[in-house]
């Protein structure tokens, strides 16, 4: 692949200011901007104006949005503003919104860190270990880079850039999504294409560009018979238990192979494509990695790679979660509980629809109720959850971000969906409309909220290449 | 039915006392002796000690018997002696062993009381309301005064007692069964029958003898699958879930109408007999009293008394109580569990043995589990419960009790099972391997643990007549 003289002096420029790359990672891992509690909220703040800094020094516009107060640890906070970036208005050229979030999990050394996690250090191997090198910090700044590299070379970046960094994001993203849908016909109305730097490699030895997410309904279904709780031994044998009742519902819903039960709730399931087969045919898994994070010999298609990941991705699937209302502490206890409800949800795929999945499910466990003839009463309700999403493959976004992947490390990437959902890609996609991508920078042993947090510095120096190149791709080839 | 001049003299000596008997509970009914609160336990302490002293003054030769200490509301307290009271060891009689409890659930006025609890309190209908006064210190001194009245009328009581008075019924009778066995070839080793007061009529309009519990085996069955808990978007569809598989097998224990799956579970159920039909067709109950205990409509033999008693009190019944380490808060979460526990229980009725209910479940359970094909591990454990008991109705215990109610009140008692456990009924029984008996002194009605507990004028009197009446049966036909 022939590379641009453009390009290769931004490659040039950024192999040659890698150490200043490291320096400011340096920094900002040791800025600990941990959302989820109240006493690093101060850092959170320190973190958002560090990155504001940086942001205008390289000549971009910056706005604060500030979502309000929440109230966390039994305290009412000031949220974090959520640092909102434009770098270009030229009506010219396409313009690409940017998401990434610069708040990290918490991380204590006596978690069993092997170092200070504030403290990025050096390993001979490559990792760059830290909190928030990987999750989300290295991705973020890497974006800078980009713009810094262009402008130190003179060069014009050939789109325009429309930043979103949030500083809630690993403690429920309050207020981000209103902020989106309520600015996606003013601050928003330009964006052609959106472009999300927080998730990772599938494998280890190859970038990934993830193009799909599964959605998600969850029910709640509840059986009600006596008033109160009652004594299993004065009434055991007399009365209608709803726990039987419930019971028998619950295991009408999945086989333990994971087959669900509702009628015609795989009817409206995307068939799967020969294109498809091939793309996971290819994909940088080793099987023995899922069954470690699985951490037993459970898996139901221990041998089958594409069987695995397809069921993890492009095929629905339902799991029981519990029962509120029940006994479920250690020891024992004879009760007949008065009203149970049995909790499970669905994961969705296209092209099902969520509203269809809540009648289908609702007339079924109806259905089965009246069978079980009881005198108990029940009541099932759905939540009108998330949709599942998958991008168009053959989207201008997708091409650019896979060419750039090809140009920077040689190889084709792994195209990836995600099993559960990742609420910002969704909520881009409905506010905007636009085709929307997720192009990570990590492996997927980063081990993004464990100890030992690592960012390789290889991928953070080809990730900055492969960011700029993939804003180029856009340039080239977008209609 | 013709009446002795011994037992035409008690009864009129009772009768002309009954202002006194009234004095008496007046007082016993003003020592809140709560066992389950730590600061009423000197009360408590007074109590038996206002007992022991009674009883001495009637010539009864007391020890007591000190359980040692426990730890409640994070103090380490003494627990409240063991009353054992001596009347006559002639060995041409018989000695009949007499349990009651002086300790009392709490009660206080703000609960929704009409009276101050600790005040007894007589109402023009003949309710004579306090804490205690039914559960259990109404029948426990009417036997006092049957001593009592033999003594005042010169007349040689027929039989020797051994009573045993305990402080801690409501809070888990601690060392008393351990008493019991410990001294059953000691202070226990002449004992004859045993006659427990701590129990009330089925209804309101005759009395009842008590002759049988169910008993009660507990299980927990364990899947455990992953090694820690997944979650359900990135997992859902490639890993067998415990939740399901225990689903499943909980689902093949017991149907909606309360019929056991087990095999062969019901093969050791004593047949039913004429007489038993005929005990369960006279019983005093009407069955909007037992649908108001539930409150609601779903007694699953609404119309049938007979079908309904039985299925509490002499067929077995499987209720599933709850899992553990499933979800089970309110709202939604999205969690593969990776290890639960189901909860259930049989109440077993004779000739069903816990060793076999336990076999007969694990193995079919095991099998059910082998079914599902799962990666899973599974594992079953059965608590050595309580088993099932029922007494001879022939033994001249139950005689003497059921001739003792037809003398006193006229009528022929309701011959009664309880669906749940009495563990001391069963101690007694199991320790000293005598016919044991529940001879009740209160009505259904009587609210035990409730508001407004109360004990009727005329069940106190007649009561007493009927302690009586019951031992100088005893004396009479006792082989």
């Amino acid at each position: 692949m022939t590379v641009t003289k453009p390009l290769a002096d931004f490659y040039a420029h950024v192999d040659a200011n890698e150490a200043h790359y490291i320096d400011k990672l340096r920094e900002v891992v040791a800025i600990p901007s941990v959302s989820s509690d109240a006493a690093y909220r101060p850092k959170v703040f320190e973190m958002g104006a560090w990155l504001e800094k940086e942001m205008q020094r390289l000549g971009i516009q910056t706005k604060r949005h500030h979502p309000g107060k929440h109230v966390m640890d039994g305290q009412e906070l000031e949220l974090p503003p959520i640092v909102i970036g434009t770098f270009g208005t030229d009506p010219k050229k396409k313009t690409v919104a940017v998401y990434g979030h610069y708040d990290v999990q918490p991380a204590l050394e006596s978690d069993g860190w092997d170092s200070d996690p504030w403290t990025l250090t050096m390993m001979p191997d490559g990792r760059m270990v830290g909190r928030g090198s990987t999750d989300d910090k290295g991705p973020v700044i890497g974006w800078l880079w980009v713009v810094e590299a262009h402008q130190k070379l003179g060069l014009e970046l050939p789109v325009n850039l429309k930043f979103v960094f949030e500083g809630m994001e690993e403690t429920g993203s309050e207020g981000l999504d209103d902020m989106i849908i309520s600015m996606a016909k003013t601050e928003f109305k330009d964006v052609d294409c959106v472009c999300i730097s927080d998730n990772y490699w599938l494998g280890t030895t190859k970038p990934c560009v993830t193009y799909g997410l599964r959605g998600i309904s969850y029910f709640n279904m509840t059986v009600q018979g006596p008033a109160w709780d009652l004594h299993s031994g004065v009434f055991g044998g007399t009365t209608h238990e709803p726990m039987t009742d419930l019971i028998h519902l619950m295991g009408r819903l999945v086989t333990p192979d994971g087959t669900i039960l509702v009628p015609g709730i795989m009817e409206n399931v995307a068939p799967v494509t020969d294109a498809e087969l091939e793309i996971y045919k290819k994909l940088d898994v080793d099987m023995s990695d899922i069954e470690a994070s699985v951490g037993a010999k459970t898996l139901i298609y221990a041998n089958d790679k594409s069987k695995t990941l397809m069921n993890r991705w492009r095929f629905p699937s339902l799991s029981l979660h519990g029962i509120e209302g029940a006994f479920y502490a250690p020891g024992a206890k004879t009760v007949i509980p008065a009203k149970v409800t049995g909790k499970f949800s669905i994961r969705s795929v296209p092209n099902m629809d969520p509203k269809e999945i809540n009648e289908k499910v609702s007339k079924y466990l109806e259905a089965e109720f009246a069978k079980l003839n009881s005198k108990n009463k029940f009541k099932i309700e759905g939540s009108h959850g998330g949709k599942p999403w998958v991008g168009d493959l053959n989207h201008w976004n997708y091409v650019a971000a896979i060419k750039a992947v090809e140009q920077v490390f040689g190889v084709t990437p792994d195209l990836t969906r995600e099993g559960g959902s990742i609420p910002v890609t969704l909520t881009f996609q409905t506010a905007l409309d636009k085709s929307v991508l997720l192009l990570p920078m990590g492996r997927s042993n980063d081990g993004a909220h464990s100890v030992n947090e690592k960012l390789d510095k290889d991928n953070y120096i080809k990730g900055i290449k492969l960011l700029g190149t993939y804003l180029h791709q856009i340039a080239a080839i977008a209609k």
